[in-house]
C-alpha cells in the first residue's frame, strides 16, 4: 500500500484538522499513513477518533516551523521539524509522498535540500488547480517556487504541467497557454516572447498565449507563468473571492425582501461556494521535486488534507515522477546546470 | 471651459456610445467636448440626441484603428486616424485632454509619439481603479504600458499613482503599496526588491509590500507593479468576475427556490454589481503624458465614456500634469535618459 506523510502541525488549525483528514483518507482510500509531529499532541487529537484498523502510524519531530520562520532559515536550522523529518522519511524509509500545510517556503526549500530535484529538471514548480466555468479545473503554475524565471524554466514547467494534467485529471491532450498580456503570438514581456519561441517547438499541446480572463473560463487545461506572476495571480483571486463574497453578503442583508431571498436561494449559494471551494482541489503539488511533496494552503480544513492526501496517492500510483523523467529525456529537454 | 477630445470611433458600440457619453457629460459637467471620427457617421448619430445649446463640436477623421492593427503600426501610420487627430488637437489647439475606448495599445503608442512623456517621466504608466470592499476606490499601477521595468520606474509610478489619488479621490495621505508575494520587506522578485529600497526613501506614505489578496480589502490606496503583472492581475479580476457571475446565475436557476429567491434578492443584486462597475470609475489615465489621455474599455458604454470625460475634466482642473512636473523636482526625481 502506498505511504504519505503528514505534516501534522503545519496548518493554522494543527495538530487537529490533519489528523481529522488523515483519519478520513486512511479509512476512504487505499492508503496509510505516517503523522509526523509532537507525538504527545498527535496522540491526544487522536484519541478523538475511532482508528481501530486503519493503517496509521505517528512518528516524532519536536521542532515546529511557525510562518514566522524564513524559509531559508527553517530549511537549514529546524532539522527535527516535522517538515524535515517527513521528508528524511521520504528519502530514506520507503515513504513515497508527503503532504503539509505548513509554511509554504519552508516546506518548498526543505524539500529542495533533503529530496533534491529529478535529474532532468532545472526548477520545481509549485502547481495549484482553479475552478473553472465549464467544471473542469485548470492546472496553473509556477504560484511561487521561483520569483525570477528564465524562459526555459518556463519550457520545463509546461511539460511537467502537461503530465500533472494527464496522470490527475485524465485529460489526454491538455490545452496548455502561456499567460500573457494579449492572444496574439507577439505580445508579453521579454520573458514569455522567449518562452513562446521555445513552447512553439515542444511536442505538446500548446495553444499560445492566454490572458488573466481565460483562466476561468475552462478552455485551457494548463496555464504557465513565472513564480511571481502566478502568485500575484493565486493570492488575487483568493483576495477576489473573499471580497465578492462579502460585497454580495453586505447587499443581501440590508432588505427584508433581500434577506428572505437569500435564504430560499441558501442551498444554491452552498452549491456555489462548493464548486469554487479549494479544499476539493487537493493542495498545490511541488513538482519537479524527487518524492511527491504537496503543499496545502495555511488555513485547510480537513477535508483539503483529506483531499491532498488523495491527491499524492495518485501521484505515486501514476509515477509522475518517472514520467517526468522519461518525457524530458523523449522530448530531449536537458538540465542546464550552472546556467540556471 | 476646459475643452476635451473624444475619440468617437474607439468602442465596439462606436460611435453612438461615444455620442450618448459626450451628451450627457457636457449637460451635467462643465466642460466643452469636440467629438472626432468619421463626420458623417457621427453627426448622423448626433441626430439621436437634443445638443441645443451643449458645448459640442465635431473635427472629422477618416480612419479608423481598430482592435487588429498593432500599437506600432496605428501609431505610425494611420495618421488620419480619431486618435491622431485628437492627439493633434491636443498638441495644437487648446485642447487640454482626450478619452478614448480604442485599441489601447494603439493609443497609448500614438499619445507618447504625438504628445511625448513629460519631461520629468521616463515611462507613461497606465493606470486603473478597482473598487474594495471598503468602498474607496484602489488605484493600480502600471496595468500595460510597459511590460518590462526597471526599479526607477516603479518609483516614478508610485509618485504619479500618489498625486492621482490626492488630486481625483481627494486622499490627502495615499497609501502606496508594492505588490508582491508577501509582506515581509524581504520578498520578492529581484525588480521588486530594489524597487521597495527606493520606495522607502521618497517622502510618500508608502507602507511597503502587499499582496494580491490585499488589493481589494481597501486598506491600500495606490498598487504599484510593472506593466506586464498589473495588465494580468486587471484581465484576471475581470474574468473571475464573469466567472463568478456565471456560476452563481447557473446555480440560482437550478431550483424554483432558488429562482423565487433571487428575484426576492434582485435588488441586492443589482446593488452588487453597481459596486463593481468598472464604468462608474471613468476609464485608466495614461499618467506622464504631455496632456490628459484616459483609455476606455473597448466594451465602455455611455455612462463610461461620461465618467471618463469627468475624469478628463479634473485632471485638467486639477492641473494633475503640472502637479506630476513640481512633485518629481521637489523629490529629486529626474529622468534617466538613455538608461531606461
Amino acid at each position: 500500500m502506498i505511504k504519505i506523510a503528514v505534516d501534522a502541525m503545519g496548518s493554522e488549525g494543527g495538530p487537529g484538522v490533519e489528523i481529522e483528514g488523515a483519519v478520513q483518507a486512511a479509512a476512504q482510500y487505499s492508503v496509510s499513513i505516517v503523522l509526523v509531529g509532537q507525538k504527545d499532541r498527535i496522540d491526544e487529537a487522536l484519541r478523538n477518533h475511532d482508528t481501530t484498523g486503519l493503517p496509521i502510524e505517528v512518528v516524532n519531530a519536536n521542532d515546529v516551523i511557525t510562518m514566522e520562520d524564513s524559509a531559508a532559515n527553517a530549511a537549514r536550522r529546524k532539522k527535527d521539524s516535522s517538515v524535515h523529518v517527513a521528508a528524511r522519511l521520504m528519502r530514506d524509509s520507503g515513504i513515497s509522498g508527503m503532504v503539509s500545510a505548513g509554511n509554504t517556503g519552508a516546506v518548498m526549500a526543505t524539500a529542495k535540500m533533503i529530496l533534491g530535484t529529478l535529474p532532468v529538471v532545472d526548477r520545481p514548480a509549485l502547481s495549484t488547480v482553479l475552478p473553472t466555468q465549464k467544471g473542469k479545473p485548470a492546472i496553473l503554475l509556477d504560484v511561487g517556487a521561483n520569483v525570477d524565471c528564465k524562459p526555459h524554466h518556463l519550457e520545463q514547467f509546461a511539460i511537467m504541467g502537461d503530465i500533472y494534467s494527464r496522470a490527475i485529471f485524465g485529460i489526454r491532450r491538455p490545452r496548455v497557454g502561456l499567460l500573457s498580456i494579449g492572444e496574439e503570438d507577439s505580445k508579453g514581456n521579454e520573458l514569455t516572447k522567449e518562452a513562446f519561441t521555445l513552447l512553439k517547438r515542444v511536442r505538446i499541446n500548446f495553444i499560445g498565449n492566454v490572458e488573466g480572463r481565460d483562466i476561468f473560463k475552462g478552455d485551457v487545461d494548463v496555464i504557465v507563468c513565472d513564480g511571481f506572476t502566478g502568485n500575484v495571480a493565486l493570492k488575487l483571486s483568493e483576495g477576489l473571492y473573499e471580497a465578492f463574497a462579502s460585497m454580495l453578503k453586505q447587499e443581501l442583508q440590508k432588505t427584508i425582501s433581500a434577506q428572505i431571498g437569500a435564504i430560499l436561494a441558501q442551498n444554491a449559494f452552498r452549491q456555489f461556494r462548493h464548486r469554487l471551494d479549494y479544499s476539493e482541489y487537493g493542495g498545490a503539488p511541488l513538482l519537479g521535486i524527487k518524492g511527491i511533496t504537496i503543499v496545502c494552503h495555511g488555513r485547510s480544513n480537513a477535508n483539503a488534507i483529506k483531499n491532498a492526501i488523495r491527491v499524492a496517492q495518485e501521484f505515486c500510483k501514476h509515477d509522475v515522477n518517472r514520467a517526468i523523467e522519461s518525457e524530458f529525456k523523449k522530448l530531449g529537454i536537458t538540465r542546464t546546470a550552472g546556467v540556471t
